[in-house]
């Protein structure tokens, strides 16, 4: 390891879910033979970091913990059997921290579903501390040309869209409708489609948002709160109904009227975790129609790399703003009273 | 047109839905341009056969109507414009009538889902009577080594179940469910996935359906009158979920199971068309399982014909009973009280 | 049919293989129970009109013969069965005007490829006159918004390089090298590529063509003239070699070298049509890179429409030269000389 | 590491290509952290051993080294990092010894066409010894009810003609051709075809070959020492020509006459690796008939695991030969003069 990487750092830390979010020194980790130690320098604050903060979800997580999983910086130091990288690249933390590569789903570039998948911010201590740990095959390459903080965010939320937009399969010149356009989510899912070349129709409420919907690229935007008959709205504007939808909406009545507006033989696509929500389908029309519903989870490795490369070709804008790492608890409370436009990021020498 | 075609013929025909079903000579149809005349020679009776009679769903029926879209027959007159058809040929009926064929789901071969399909036995009179025209282009083309009367519910039956196993995507080795393995469309999708090289796990009540699901060739069958817990039990003899699932059972509760019990990334596929039921999810289970629900409605002409070649390989057997064309109100009234085993199929000439 | 279609019309006319081709008054059909009259305003001219012609192919043409199979028009009549169209509609004469829609080909959609295929201004009269019917079926419909004379050369030229993009079986973000860039087919090829989101790399010879390739959107450019080897320019340019080929350009030698540079697993698409060319492929190199080499011929009707819809959205430009009807032979003449630089389309009214 | 691992075993090692083959006692080797050190009960002999102990490829191989990539046996240490392994476990050695995890072939599944890919026997001590170490991510998983010997051959010979068939992209019921059938990967190939649900006709030269690869079954045989015209023949057989052809004979004009014969829309697959042959294709035929060729590789960790999972089920039989590992020099020869029936695979106890 080299002689600058310091024996501790800055970090925030919290004992038991829910409990106080310390900002605090604790010593830098070794990193096993397969992973990179990265020198954080941004890391986004996502939903997910308050649900893992907060223990929301079945799943336990790590205790005490470093929470953050949108980590974007530098490799400074590696183990002796990682390959394909070089200290100085420039690295990312995502939600998958590391997989077991052996079992049927890493077989199949499907690592998310691995049943011992290892999780940055949730099983594995994440990205709010300056010196993180990643699993050399599973962390991600970032092109020497992006900037560090805007990538931050692509790490998990554009890297998720984009992959929710693969899974919905569509062609060039197909209509895909983004239900909950103007969100964090929504935004990024507008530039990744229309980079794909598809057609967007975007569904949100306000006339605020409308216009920054289509600034960024829909075709049509749709207000729920001005337009009383969504399905047929959506019909019309997309002559028979989009392609694909993309919810990032988790509302459940949404997703219903999604399955009703989506074009017959259409994909509709489940990408947010909402706990406890149910998405209802009748049979006969789902028939008839042929219509497919599929739950799309955070993308894998080619997924990751793809996401990136069109965001470091700069046809993806990630509305940022920067704040300290100390500030991590203002950023969460922030997030609880729904009061967060775009997407925080934390500069970690804060 | 054949000198040999008589003027008059005997039919099946009622005046209203849930009228009576009167067995009567009515005229021979003349075919369009377009149209095959088909001599039925038998006639396979569907539960749909049954909804359309009773006139069940939304979409009204012609009247009055001679039902019927399972009729195998001989080719004896064709309109002028038919190509690729010749006299003496076999051909058979089946739902799908005819299609504009030039609209977005016609240009992609998904005619079934036509706006203005036509309807064997619904909005066009079908195969419950001696000679009926078809659209030659819809038409299905049966290999001259077939069984007419075994062919017959190939056409609606098979070739339903055959569509639900290539929706349902599997590679040769996969495990499929079939939820409901002992019925008319079961028993015929537990050969059709073996002749797919699939593993199959059939779903039924009771130890004499167990036999004869194990016959046809599934691997396991699941008893639900023993078994307690039906997701441990699918999921453990598949080691960890089947890959796909085709519910020709249409009960809500069976559906709504097969969405716990597929394995991660895998396919639900919904077949059945039960008036008014429901699928529902678990939007997080089913984004972080990352499954698929894909309604599957009926063939097109090219899964027809491979559905039929199946068939004429000797690889699917259909067990029928034939009884008179005259019969037909026998047979609904069986069906109505559910006392149906196997395929009943008309001889038109009784 | 109308009063106001005339008894005549004017044409060009040749009676055998490379004899005078005459301007001159002939009948104006009438179409099939199955067809469309329509009245053709302007027709593209292919290189394949000069090919049946002269009687260049093994396959035989229909003599005497009206060539042209890239006509825009207006529906003016139509058989009694046709369904989908009315009057005033706009359609087009394309290469394929008809086929039995009912061989394993039609079946699956890929009715270019059946065996009883009607070929426009080959095997039926076609676009070279005021007055053509065609097949119903396969007719293409072009938007309203479109413009009659642009729209002529996506019929044939336009389809067939956006069905060789398809048959490349690329993601958006991809390379894709297009080989003969500066061309006809090429310029529309680069044009439509940037559509489907993929990165353009394109193959001519001269800093003019250089120039105009990046106009239409190619990112990179190389000059055959200037570049000593292809090969590694093309792979350093890309990255290790672009992820798809189109060979519109018809040499030997390019082709040849564009399963060199191809990236691993990438694709090489044969589209053009020269007589007696071949592909020369490497087996040891070709299965080490897994490379795929794949024959594209022209659309279906589903291709056809949605290369018309990216052409009606405006995103397709196609750089034309107007000349009456009666031009035809100069027109030929300076295709044999090499001298025709973009498309030329004629006005049959002229 | 257990102390029942010995310090020395037996291996045969050549100092120089195509210098002597030493069976002597060499050490056994110490697992990276990220390796398994397999004790290998049999292994396969292939002809690549035979190119690689000569030196007959471009690629340099290690030296001194062990050759051998068909090892089965049984997993007896592992380094620190390995997940999803245990000891006792049955593992494969195959060609691909290793890869970088992190470019792009690697990060979609492509492993065996990663730039950095180590190659057993080849550039890292192969299976010709009794302790082998392989990278755990790409051993292969063997189940425990499997035949360690006759499972060996899989490794290799299966997974590559099960690849080539995945590569075929064909549907249950449709026609593949098997040209070289009655040869060691031939007869695999017919086995594993059935086994998808594909329809076989292969090619060979003798009735013995005949009646064997038959017996395997193949549907049709065709006997290129009788057959004048095979072309005509094959097409005849399958009605129009098979929709897939798997190129395991090595022959330039089997491999251009198979793109003659394929159905049109078909594929025809390269998968041998004959040093400096080439396919030959006609440019015009094959645009016309949308054929494609395909290189095809050795299969990746799924493909491994599918063609193992086969095999386990008993429904691929490999006729094998048991011989003494010092006896590796005498299958060598009479590989060489080309005196091999089956497959030879050594004991490592003898």
């Amino acid at each position: 390891m080299s002689s600058s990487i310091p024996k501790t750092q800055k970090a925030v830390v919290f004992e038991k879910n829910g409990g106080p979010l310390e900002f605090k020194d604790i010593p830098v980790p070794t990193p096993k033979s397969t992973e990179l130690l990265i020198h954080v320098k941004y890391s986004g604050v996502c939903h997910t970091d308050l649900h893992a903060w907060k223990g929301d979800w079945p799943l336990d997580t790590k205790l005490p913990l470093v929470g953050g999983h949108e980590g974007a910086g530098v490799v400074v130091a590696m183990g002796d059997n990682v390959k394909g990288w070089k200290i100085g690249d420039y690295a990312g933390i995502k939600w998958l921290n590391g997989s077991c590569m052996n079992c049927e789903y890493c077989e199949q570039g499907a690592e998310p579903n691995c049943p011992e998948a290892d999780l940055s911010g949730y099983t594995h201590d994440g990205s709010f501390q300056q010196y993180a740990t990643a699993d050399a095959v599973q962390a991600a390459k970032i092109p020497k040309e992006a900037n560090l903080s805007e990538a931050a965010p692509i790490l998990c939320a554009g890297v998720t869209v984009y992959k929710a937009l693969k899974t919905a399969d569509l062609k060039a010149g197909e209509w895909v409708c983004i239900s909950g356009a103007a969100g964090g989510l929504g935004s990024l899912a507008i530039q990744y489609a229309n980079a794909m070349g598809y057609r967007v129709v975007g569904i949100d409420g306000g006339a605020d948002k409308g216009e920054f919907v289509k600034k960024l690229g829909a075709e049509v935007y749709i207000d729920f709160t001005q337009e009383k008959d969504i399905v047929s709205a959506v019909k019309k504007a997309t002559n028979g109904g989009p392609h694909g939808v993309i919810n990032v909406s988790v509302s459940e009545k949404a997703i219903d009227q999604s399955v009703e507006y989506v074009r017959p033989l259409g994909v509709v696509v489940l990408v947010g975790l909402p706990a406890g929500s149910k998405v209802t389908a009748p049979v006969f029309e789902s028939v008839v129609k042929s219509v497919q519903i599929r739950g799309s989870y955070v993308g894998n490795r080619k997924d990751t790399a793809e996401a990136l490369d069109f965001f470091a070709r700069g046809l993806i804008k990630c509305p940022i703003k920067i704040v300290g790492l100390s500030e991590l608890p203002e950023v969460f409370k922030l997030m609880e009273e729904g009061k967060i436009l775009g997407r925080y990021v934390l500069d970690t020498s804060k």
